[in-house]
């Protein structure tokens, strides 16, 4: 088939599979969707876009596109301890993204949704001028009133970050065909890291039993570390020293000439889709044995405090950052 | 303040008003949103995108998108029969939507929200390279069960339009300068239904107690007559001379050259944003009674029959209609 398909066969052939078994959906022949209540529980809702050259590369396959589109939503679920349940898609495709490409993608869509239990439940497909653009809406439960927090966080709590921090600002690096990282395989990892990010959703019965307040790491270990401490109300003073590391970025920060910059680097970076929550200090034990029982890594590289603000420390002292994460405009 | 603002001050200063005494936000200072249970209640999802060149024009002013924007999606909850209640947004910005731009898309967003009782919930800000794009993720509740579908329309039913057709499409001409429209002031009018439908939210209780199916003309009064033949599994028969018009279409369609060819292009070109709606024959004195009191015009514009696909209708005989509506791309 030649040229891009319309927005009618696109729905039928492409999308109307994603959403089979979910009566919310109308087959997609409907202008909206219907979410029958759910006593007993809340819909949490999160809604993040991505633009093809900012949010992911020109040349990324789409169906990793597609599988990161959904991951990063996911991720917004994790931190909020919230069950999947399905989402709105809005896609705004560029007029060089044929049948195979938008076929691709939506196997993409397909693969995750049936990894992570969601369902299509309606959006919207249009053209662009630009870049391909697109955005999604998730929707999750949690037991009414349960929802994790960004504030809750009370001076005294410990803080923990879930895997490890700076795969994403590597992986864009070794995506963009940087030789700083000199294995190749190192370099597939880390590029596999940023382009496939790893909602942490198993966390979520320990979230819920045990911490205070938690988010998910998007824009930089700092600069979200700021807005848990803002919404919260308290200060974080968040060890590098104590930063949770692969082995990549290990290898990586050995050889680096100026260590503290390097991992000041990895703290800033972004796209790590990590969760950073706060939890009472005699509840640590309680969620490190919840985390190990799903078998995510939770590391401690902090504690809350009165104030506000993040102290940073490395090598015992507070050391300056100056640009805590990634910034859109 | 000199040029554009970062997503934090964006978010605090020109969204976060926005929000105000909706309790479902955390005043946007958290990953996502959270909606109670309303047992009862079916919550109603929609989610429509506009990208600049496409939906709207490069020049059209921000609040005015801002107002296109709401109310292309609460026509979805019109023909829904929902009452709005929330919405999530995700903006695209280009570089060159500095504070001014901006702050005109949050007073439209503000004045429109305002008007028809919704409150932004959450979504997302991002930079992009292409042009303005946006989408809307809108919510509304029916009662459970209540929900005015696509699918329900019976053969024997009467189909009914809301509102004047055509306007959408001899307003975009205007809005673009054409000068088919002779006199400035019906310009201006069509302009302004182009740039600003009119949701037919008053219309709800009227569909809610004696519609079979309903839908909004987004595509063009052809193409979307089609698509509820379609999901209603029948035949529509649509006679274009009963078509109603408002008196600017009327006076563009007096002097057209080919009458029949021009009542074909107000009938396909979109952007109307008016009801289409099957109606058994018995409840239509009901039904037009409910809209007179609700102050929308209802016109009986044809039958659904037995059958498929829409038959179009116009001097008593029947037409070909090559192009049905705007197709996406």
């Amino acid at each position: 088939m030649s040229g891009p398909p319309d927005e009618f066969e696109w729905i039928a052939r492409g999308l109307a599979p994603l959403a089979e078994g979910a009566p919310e959906a109308f087959g997609l022949l409907d202008d909206a969707a219907v979410i029958a209540s759910r006593p007993g529980y809340d819909l949490v809702v999160s809604k993040d876009a991505m633009v093809e050259g900012v949010h992911f590369l020109k040349d990324d396959p789409p169906d990793l596109v597609a599988r990161k589109l959904i991951r990063v939503n996911l991720s917004d679920l994790a931190a909020k301890a919230a069950d999947p349940y399905g989402y709105f898609l809005a896609v705004a495709w560029p007029g060089n993204y044929g049948w195979p490409e938008r076929e691709a993608f939506a196997r993409g869509l397909a693969e995750d949704q049936a990894r992570f239990g969601l369902k299509l439940f309606g959006g919207d497909t249009v053209a662009t001028p630009g870049p391909l653009t697109a955005s999604l809406t998730i929707l999750g439960w949690t037991p009414a009133g349960c929802m994790v927090r960004r504030a809750g966080a009370r001076p005294g709590d410990v803080i923990f970050v879930s895997g490890t921090i700076g795969d994403g600002y590597l992986g864009l690096l070794a995506a963009k065909g940087s030789t700083v990282i000199k294995s190749y395989q190192q370099a597939d990892w880390l590029a596999d890291r940023y382009r496939l990010p790893q909602p942490r959703l198993d966390l979520g019965q320990a979230l819920r039993d045990h911490a205070h307040a938690a988010l998910d790491v998007s824009d930089g270990l700092i600069a979200d570390a700021a807005k848990l401490a803002h919404a919260s109300q308290v200060g974080l003073e968040i060890d590098l020293d104590q930063m949770p590391l692969s082995e990549p970025a290990a290898a990586w920060l050995a050889q680096a000439v100026d260590p503290l910059a390097a991992r000041i680097a990895l703290a800033t970076g972004g796209d790590d889709y990590e969760i950073v929550c706060a939890v009472a200090a005699e509840s640590e034990p309680a969620i490190l044995s919840a985390a190990k029982a799903a078998r995510i890594a939770l590391t401690r590289i902090g504690v809350a405090t009165a104030g506000s603000g993040v102290r940073v420390m490395a090598g015992g002292r507070e050391v300056e950052v100056a640009q805590p994460g990634y910034v859109h405009r």
